[in-house]
């Protein structure tokens, strides 16, 4: 079957700081219309910050979505839709946890919810790393976390980790380890 | 540093079929105000389909929000809040794929994208297979595609599989078949 969705028509219900809401008409493959509720987004970069001790550093922060605390790898939004998302890994790593690095191993991009959400998140695994001051934005409260890569691996496999981006990266991240470990 | 946001105002700029959408004001943990952009969404379950030979029942629908088509694992909403993850997630099995399944065995939540969506998507592994009859939703339009659980793992380490849940539940269910294999 051939699966393509023309836009009939675009409509902005919300125009936001972090996201955008539209409401578009569009053709089904049958023929059909029907609503396409889409939130728009800039898209965002994260970043797995290993140490050469085997350490992964995390940000705890409020997530307000769900009223509670969420254990995360560092990450943040594009400041635009053209920022080059190395350049924004770069910036939001610096500014969450001080922390520099050497080396950025590009761990793929992560489609979070695609039925309503335009968001790309691209996923960074980042070594060599050197340590200075942090500077989280005006409204950002966090705090950093420093936890052993395997521990973390488990805590994803035992749920104790929720965070999709953290997720992935960490089970990315151990998938090229063992590569590297069979190499040498 | 103690983290918490309290909710001073709830304003619904959208209310829809998918998701709605509410604009908070919130005092943040150093006693200033901010506003929380905030996608309320039912929560989603998906479903990674494995037979006994080690292949993977795929869907690959056109998803507008990226104006191209995506491979995914069966995945659909809740019906309604309170609705049983593990009876959503066999009713979109059955209705995407025609596939019943003996075992079912839980993969964890993912969160996909906690600075702006309430979605929590429940992840199951699905063994013992009996095939049926799909019958997608009205306005759904889906082809099931067969690919070998190694060949999948590897398209998510080679970035081309970018949804969320479809990475993640790969990932954690190649670490239980890992753990698995050990036992025996």
């Amino acid at each position: 079957m051939e699966l393509f969705e023309k836009t009939l028509e675009q409509k902005y219900v919300y125009k936001g700081k972090i996201i955008n809401l539209r409401t578009d008409k569009a053709i089904l493959p049958d023929g059909k219309e029907a609503q396409r509720e889409i939130v728009e987004h800039k898209g965002g970069v994260c970043v797995l910050p290993v140490d050469e001790k085997g350490n992964v550093f995390f940000v705890r922060q409020f997530r307000y979505a769900y009223m509670r605390e969420l254990l995360e790898i560092p990450a943040g939004k594009r400041d635009a839709k053209d920022e080059k998302p190395i350049e924004c890994g770069k910036r939001e790593l610096k500014e969450e946890t001080g922390i520099t690095a050497n080396e950025y191993v590009f761990l793929g991009e992560l489609y979070p919810s695609p039925g309503y959400t335009d968001e790309v998140i691209y996923m960074y695994l980042a070594r060599g790393l050197s340590y200075g001051k942090s500077r989280p934005d005006e409204d950002e409260f966090l705090n950093v976390e420093k936890i052993p890569f395997e521990k973390a691996c488990e805590m994803v496999l035992n749920n104790e980790i929720k965070d999709a981006k953290t997720q992935t990266a960490l089970l990315k991240a151990a998938a090229l380890f063992a590569k590297e470990n069979e190499r040498k």
